[in-house]
This record gives C-alpha cells, structure tokens and sequence, in this order.
C-alpha cells in the first residue's frame, strides 16, 4: 500500500493572495494585495479593559467548552443588530458563531455542496470564497455582473437552463473584489427569483456596515419568506480580525444542520473571544468605532480613486465604491496583470491580479487594489510607481490606441 | 427546484453526547457524561495578566489577521515541549496551529479520505474523532484493542486482507473513552507494522501531558521515519479549552497540505489566544501548572475506582487509568447502558453510554465516566446513586449469576 490522498486535494492549490502576501512581508513593499483593515483603528485599549472584565467577571466560564452555536448574550446583540441596521429580522436561535466569515463558506459548502454540483456566483467573486467551496468539488457557473450587481436576466436563464445548481454566492455590499454594491431594484429582483426557484442563496456580508456615504439598502436576507438564505458576516473588519469572530443566520431547519456540522468541525468557536466581543459591545459606543473606522477609509479611498485619475492612463478603468476595502481597475486588454505584478514588484508595489478571482479563469487584465492598510501618501506613492510598471510594460504603447473597454463601466461613473 | 443537501448529510445525526449535556446542564445532576476539564485550575489570574502584557506590548499586531501556519514563538514552544515530553523530534515549522485538536481531525479527514475510504480505530474510540470523519463518509474497521492498546496481530490481518485503507487514527495515551495507555512494545509493533505498509496514522494526545503515575512513555510519532503520522494535542486539557487551541505536527509533504486545507476552513486560528498562550508558557511555570491538575485528578480518579469498588455489583469491570480524564465500565450484558442512562438521570446522574465510541455500534453494555469535573464528594455520591440504577435495573438480579465478561480485564487489574 502507500499513501493516498483524498480526491479533492487535486482541485486544491496554493492561494496566489497567499502566496504574494509572503513576499509582500518586506515593510519597504507597498502592498494594495491584501483585505486587511488598518491596524491603528483596532481597540486594543478597549480589548484590554474588556478582558480584564471578563476574566474578573466571568472567570473559568469564559474558558471552559461551550455550546457550539456560541454565547447566548452575544448573539443577541448581533441579532438586534441585524434587525436595525440591515432590516434583517431574526431571532437569536437563528444565529451560529463561527471562526471567522471563512468558516461560515466552509459551512455552507459542506452542507450543499457533493461533487460536481453546480455553485453560482457573481463574475467576479472572492478568491477565498472560491477557495472554501472548491473542497467540495463543485463546478462554478459564473453570473454576469455590472456595476448595479449580478445580471438578473443572465441569472434567470441559467436557472432555467441548469439542472444541479445547489447554491448561489453573492456579496452585495461592497463586494470583494470590485468595491460594486447592489442597487435596491436588483436585490428585489434577485431575492424574488431565487424564491421562485427555490436555491439556497449564501448572502456574505462582511463590508456593509462601512459605507463611506449614500444610504444602507436591506440586505436581500431582509426579503427571505422561504428560509432559504444563508447570511455570513463578521467582526474581521469593524472590530479586529485576529480573534476570528462571524457568524451565520439561517432559518431553523438550516441552523441545526449547520450547528452539526460545526460540531464535528471544531467543536465551538473560543469562547473567551465571545464574552470579550459581547462584553465590548456592551461597554463602548460600537457605532461610534465604525464611523472613525469609515472616516479613515473613505479618506483613503479618496486619495486611491484620485491617484487613479491622476496617474493612470486613460484607457484604464476603475470602481469608485461606496464603502467596503477594494477598488478593482480593468487594464488595456494586452497587459497581463500577472506580468505587470512582476514588474511592480520590482518598483515594490503589490496587487492581486484579478484572474484570481474568476472561478474558471481566463481575464487576465484585472486587478484588485486595497486601500485600507494604507496611510494616504503611501497609496498615493504606490499608485504612482504603479502607473510607471504600467507605462513600462512591454508593447503597451504599440496596442493602447485601439483599445477599447468591454462591459465595463467608464471611470469613476459611480458617483 | 427544491433545496437539495449534500450527499453527506445523511450520514450525519446529533451527538448523543451533545444531547445528554444539555439534559444535563440543571445544576443539580451529576454529570459523569461530559468531558470537561476540571475549571478551578484554569489559570484565569495569570490569562488576565497575560492578556494584559500581550495587548500592551504586541497591541494591534496580535489582533491582525496573521499566517495560517500560525504564531511562529508558539510553534517553537510547542516543539521544545514535544521533543522533552515525548521524544517526538520536529522543526516548529512542521507544525499548524489548529482551532482545538477537533479542527486537527477534520482536517485529516479532510486530507486522507473519500466517500467509502477505510479508517482503521480502536474498537471503542474517541466519539468526536467518529463524527469529524464520518463528515467524510468513510467505512470504519474498528481493530480490536485489549489493556496494552490495539491488537497487533489483528491489525496486521487487517492490513493484510483489505483494500483502501486510507487512515489510522489512534490514542494510545489514557484513552477517550477507555483511560487506557498502549505498552511501549505495542508503540514499538505499531511504528514498524504502519512503516512496513506506509499507511498515514493520526496519533491523538490530548491527555498524554496528565499522567498521575508511571513514566511517560514515548509517543508513537517518536518513531516515523517515512513521515506518515500527523500527531494531534491541544491546550484544552492542561490550559483551558474556552481558547480553541491545538495543534498538529506532521512531516513537511503533509503540513503544506493541510496548511492549505485549513486556509480555505478559517483562514488561521485566533492570533490573539495564540499570543496569550505563547506568552503564558513564556512568564509562568507551565510544568507546576500541570502537576496541579494532575493532584486534582488523580485524586478525583481514586476516589471515582474506590467508590466503583464499594458500590458496583462485582460483575462490572472497569479500567484504572493513570491519567487522562475517564475510566470506562463494562457491565453485564443484559444491561442497556442508554436504558440504564433514562433510570440514572431520574436519580440525577448522567454519563455517556458507550454504544456512541463504537463507529460500528453494536455494544450496549459499556459506559464512559469522566472523573475530572466533580468534586470528591459529588463523584462517590454519584456512583453510589449510578450503582442503585443498576441495582434496579429490570431483570438484572434474575440473569446476573451467568454473566462472564468477555475480553474485558479484570477490575482494576492496571497496574
């Protein structure tokens, strides 16, 4: 005999994010490749107080195994959230912690998801989204996507014409990569159809509470009569990342399906880190955090999309989101993201091509650029450097006249 | 259309572990069911001044998002530990922080086995290692194991005569759900035997640091020079399971996989617990903190076997663990431990009916008792109460007297 691996390890592969992160680890690097939140807005004198708290408090019981659906008080709080700021109206029982968003689509992926099932998704989605699910061997079918979210038309016809689709994945708040948000009309639309054809819908939701300006729109979960919508989000971004905390909310008859799962998963997400974040929310002004939160990023936004305008060549065009992390910028259809990456790196400037983030592959022109780890003149020094490796890049010259975008929308129309 | 789960969904029911915890959650049960650590030795005193030191020194960094592999002054810790504890010899960069040593099983499961793939256990086995692979959808063989752990002899034959065995997974110090500790020669037989036939092994340790007498024996991974056995511990034992720590260790061709597999599942564990915890071992006297839990159950463990001594009738057998955290009680076989468990939680005691450690099921007249979370009085109280049970147990006296246990040893027969 000899070693066998499972079969789903060869769909596996390393990350190119993960990948680029490790060379991006020199501090000289202007990196634009990561999703991580800048760190000076991290409470970390308020963490410190609150687990002290805690611990004095609560004592051995925020240290012993827990419930695998996660503390009661601080699922509470997430639902009373949800119910306020998201016209998402559920009760706390519907509620699942979990390690992070990332467990949540591993979560639903396993509940759905058998080999060769079909998975749909917006045309771009998120790379570590594509990563959770492909453990379970899908094929990915991806809906066409402009800048007021995913193509209802395309999508109906593909539900019409699909047999096997066991799941739709959308972001519609913010989305990684592009920075789009879906428009009113198109989350009625959505929401509607997927009813009428009954898929569980995962609805991720980790960037809607930083919108830099316009009005918060009802998640397309606030529209779910039939229970067939999984609603992921986090803390990763208003809070910290590093002690993984998201959750899901799903309707009974899903929760308890995916509260078994979790169990034979991890057992239950830390309980110490729970009781600090319900204890947090408890004692400091949440909103007030996630407005100093969004006042840095839209601020940084502000100086990327101006960098853009600024250094860029005209041909290249660019999301101006409404909120969230990203931008995502579509090149002249010669240059190579993955090449161009190359050559900034030497000008150390880094990005994430968005090849990435097509499921099956093949747009080689993109790439998704983040503003939030950034101070303003760093990103606006990267940008320019940027700029240079794209004015560099070989042949551009010969080819720019003739180019002309595709589906995509013109620079910074978004107002 | 219609919401349709996967595949594997129907392999998979709720824990009767699960179940009985939260019947036992009334204060006033005595509940031998669970497997909780004992909480007045988590060090809550010491976590706080750690927490605090950690949030002030590292501040936002230990609350960023950070490698999957994990924090790299743990990993190192953790490997001086395993090379003086168990003469297990790793580089720290062989090693995955995991979210409790349950992540470490899913994610071998997740590595190692196929719809219909074999996995090899002692027959009985940890519950929760049954569950995480059965997400999977394996065939268990369940190998005989006798006082010394598992049956060489068998396994060879085992080996010998069947395809596709994917995995081994073994716990060969004080054994959920038994308290037994393999001979250094089964240790010995079993290294040679898996090498001779190169099949992956999952060696779980998550009891080995608590030993209350005899000398630590070297672990099996101590000797794998082809690199097969990923071997599996946490902190939940010895520090406190509320943080969600474990780890694996396991030769590089196997670490970059799962380092892959776990990015996809949470990306990493709680960056956060992993500096309190490195910096814990770092300013406290992690071994002094051990032997305190280890008078704690070792006296609890004494007063468990002599209370079982005094009340049991004498047909009933049941190990003696040196160390760990259960023993595990054969009675006679006319006696249904889940119908015995209905008639116990009238007298307000509850254990865990060993029928669930057998992935094959079929023994119904096995129990396991956890010794490590009661107080001395509430143990004796509570064994005296089960012993009524049973001494009320419909029929019991008529079929008693021709009762012979079967392979079982003799009560208290170690050492």
């Amino acid at each position: 005999m000899a070693v066998v691996f499972a079969d789903r390890m060869q769909s596996l592969r390393a990350s190119e994010i993960r990948e680029i992160l490790k060379i991006t680890q020199r501090p000289e690097v202007i990196s634009f490749a990561g999703g991580l939140p800048a760190p000076e807005v991290f409470p970390v004198a308020e963490l410190q107080q609150v687990m002290a708290r805690v611990l004095q408090e609560a004592g051995s019981r925020a240290l012993q195994y827990s419930t695998t659906e996660g503390l009661e008080d601080l699922r509470r709080l997430i639902t009373a959230r949800l119910g306020s700021k998201l016209a998402v109206h559920v009760d706390f029982d519907d509620i699942l912690i979990t390690q992070g968003s990332q467990q949540a689509l591993d979560l639903a992926g396993r509940l759905f998801l058998d080999k060769g099932s079909i998975v749909l998704c917006e045309s771009p989605t998120y790379l570590a989204a594509i990563s959770a699910f492909k453990a379970y061997q899908p094929q990915f079918v991806e809906v066409p996507t402009d800048e007021a979210g995913m193509d209802i038309g395309e999508l109906e016809k593909i539900l019409r014409t699909t047999a096997g689709v066991r799941l739709i994945y959308i972001i519609p708040d913010f989305q990684n990569p592009t920075g789009r948000t879906w428009s009113l009309e198109r989350r009625r639309q959505f929401a509607r159809l997927v009813g009428e054809y009954e898929i569980p819908v995962v609805e991720d939701n980790a960037y809607g509470e930083l919108r830099f300006e316009g009005d918060h729109l009802p998640a397309v979960k606030a529209s779910d009569p039939k229970g067939l919508i999984t609603f992921v989000s986090t803390f990763s971004k208003t809070m910290c990342p590093g002690m993984r905390l998201g959750w899901l909310a799903a309707a009974p008859q899903l929760l308890e399906k995916y509260v078994l799962l979790k169990q034979g998963m991890d057992l239950h997400t830390s309980s110490l880190n729970q009781w600090a974040v319900a204890k947090f929310l408890e004692l400091y002004d949440y909103d007030a955090h996630i407005q100093k939160i969004i006042q840095i990023y839209k601020s940084r936004r502000d100086v990327m999309i101006a960098a853009l305008e600024e250094y860029f060549p005209p041909a290249a065009r660019f999301t101006r989101p409404q909120g969230g992390l990203f931008t995502w910028v579509e090149l002249p259809g010669q240059i190579n993201a993955v090449e161009l990456l190359r050559q900034s790196l030497a000008l150390d400037v880094a990005f994430v091509p968005g090849d990435s983030f097509f499921p099956n592959g093949g747009v080689t022109n993109t790439l998704r650029l983040n503003y939030s780890n950034m101070p303003p003149e760093r990103i606006r020094e990267g940008i320019r450097r940027l700029a240079t490796a794209i004015d560099h890049y070989p042949g551009r010259r010969r080819d720019l006249a003739g180019y002309t975008p595709s589906t995509f929308p013109p620079k910074c129309h978004i107002p």
